[in-house]
């Protein structure tokens, strides 16, 4: 089999460090499979963006970047660890490199036996989706310089603002 | 249809302020649906009722009110915010209105295309279950008057207090 | 506690057995809990009508024969025969009685120390859901006569025949 | 927004009859989405291959016969007939045509006020997946012709006979 | 790690043809998993006992039969075969080695890398938990022979017979 | 039947002071259940072992103190308070007393009409299941001498250092 990347994100909402990463594993493998994590959550504080909202914003963003050889998958939440990768294994076609940033993501794969790789994307450390979900909340607009002009439309069109804001004053 | 309207709350427990807001609801439509939300939970320090609890406690404070156009429904949660609105369309009896101070069910409701109406009952900003939680647990009596008379009453019956006691020393 | 009697059943849809079976428990008891079994469940042929519109049915049904000791509540399933009463009696008000004709539900109550009560109404025999299902599906109309008619009536309005033909249909 | 269409299959497995289909809703609309349901299910007689096989077969297939303005997203079940249109709405990427044959889908969907297209496929009576997976269980090979070369390659690179084989013959 | 082996059963009850099997595995290996599955079922004509009531049987029965080098561990199902051994996996002590009959659990284990060995035991083909079932059902007593004798007393202190009775008549 | 004992706890890792209060109830009964709660979780800051290997560990340290009339079993979470019980007494053997310092345990245990013992075993207020993992995930040593030996050994054999080290670097 050809190289084949895993790349796992919550993508609420998908945002330029995102992009680099799926960027970069692109350029290194012959297919990236994204998958969006907690497909089942939205309207939440930290989850605000459906599954499908979720998938327009990516597909569009990664159009726009003119990055073709991904595959974007939601996948829900199995709330156990101990068998998340084998619920992943079973939801998505064949990978055989893990991209993962996150140390539980990466514990689990490693038990698994797979070789994690961590991607350090230039622009990173300027780039939380939790401080974009701030400033989507109170009513900012510095957020859409973070994110591919693709998924700040989006934003616009799905009312993302107003739905943050009423969220957020949610006890 | 006759105007139904659909007043949604914990009812952790049933207060005056709940009170008041159903009665202004049974004075502006035909018919109410009370629907007791989270009717799975119970003995936590945020839900120790149980939903035969609180549906005794909602209905008997009703009868002592004169307050009678009133269906009342336990309804469990689904956990996913995208399909929560069909899952009360389902699990009730048709409802045209929706009232709710809370912005989330009110958000909900609106992106499904119902209106939402707000009320601010008279004496509610003095009622707030959890500050009526905070003293049943710490085995005072000021909560009381912020109860109907039914619901006190039922409290001491079931023990309530002594089971908020032991659910707030759990770690 | 004055007595009540829990009465459980599917009621898809509600028909002339179900309601003698009620009126007989609300002779013989102070009040009376309807529990609408399977609400989660719809559009199957077995389980053709939502809660919401089984509990449209029974209310409508109940007010037109004049019973009115009567609280209707839908009951979700837990999928667990073991912990099936324990379910029942935390969602629904205390009840001291069942009236039960199904040997299952007599077996799980009465391990839990419950006297179950078995009562063969009058008409009973000649009344059975399974058949009238079928007979809404075929597109016949005999089935009207073993049903209120405020079950008739509501089925109209849903266009619960088309609904039936359309499930039935499907592989 | 241009035309969007969603089919939905099982896809177990993906065959010509559902080739078809997909490429009459890609011609008709600007894009499709083909939801593979029942991800969460493999390993059984009527289920046999998981969700990322059946994504592997499908778009391999889709490639091969150059349709290429589809997504494939795999959605579990929700075992909740009422609320199955409202999980799939937030699921996936906005669509606003469906194909359906299953009249169940189609009451479905129309209960909630989409429209629904029944396609009568050209070759589609000859094409059962039924049939196919019982002819792969029995070992036999008359059923690679019902289904895209791509298909036949993938079951053959998973020993897709075998596992028929093995689950037929489990009690 | 000293050979372990699991050995998987629903135990619906425990009869002579499992004991053997378990005597061989203990005879072959230092330790013994016995796994009883579907624990969260009972009170059905297919899984008519609790999983505590199944505990208590086995171990009794292993005790009479001087099979001392078993740990017995209730495990629910995950209604999804393809994580159904990391599941097993996360639930239960190492094992190296599946004793299996049941062509799924052979496909299942296989698949991730287990060697599997099958048991003919010696009357295995007189035993069949379905038949003994069906027997304890309709008031016979010719199943006490097919299973040990604390399987056949502990069936009694339960009023096992009676229950399986009440089961069956049920629709 | 003779004297049973429950004991319930989640063992994330067990330590001294639960094999002291096992020891305890094993003196005072005629058997013990160790029942291990959250069966399910794993891999979190608050629960890193497995079900499988918090039996491990128990079995071993239990065998090292020869305290032989134990019997372990995993038990999943209900998530519901109200049927936990029920759910418990399914799941595992009769037991008749309850060892149980946790107020909420006590609670739906006494709502149940048991007995519940509070047991203050001699060394427990210097054992804390909470700074045990704190101190593995600082990486430090002082955590060793407040569990079994046989417990510290397998948490180095599954590496169960480094596994909370990452966990708790994640976010």
């Amino acid at each position: 089999m050809a190289s084949r990347a895993l790349v796992i994100g919550r993508f609420q909402p998908p945002h330029i460090g995102h992009i680099e990463l799926i960027r970069v594993a692109s350029w290194e493998n012959s297919r990236v499979i994204v998958a969006i994590g907690s497909a089942q959550d939205s309207h939440t504080p930290r989850n605000p963006f459906t599954a499908g909202e979720r998938y327009e914003m990516l597909q569009a963003a990664l159009a726009e970047e003119g990055i073709h050889n991904v595959d974007i998958i939601p996948v829900t939440d199995v709330n156990r660890n101990a068998i998340w990768v084998a619920h992943l294994e079973s939801m998505l076609p064949l990978f055989n490199t893990v991209y993962a940033n996150n140390p539980l993501v990466r514990q689990l794969f490693e038990e698994e036996g797979y070789t994690v790789r961590t991607v350090q994307p230039f622009k990173r450390e300027a780039v939380s989706a939790t401080a974009i979900r701030s400033s989507m909340g109170a009513g900012l607009s510095d957020w859409e310089k973070l994110v591919p002009p693709a998924v700040a439309r989006i934003v616009g069109e799905i009312n993302g603002m107003e739905r943050m804001r009423q969220i957020n004053s949610t006890d």
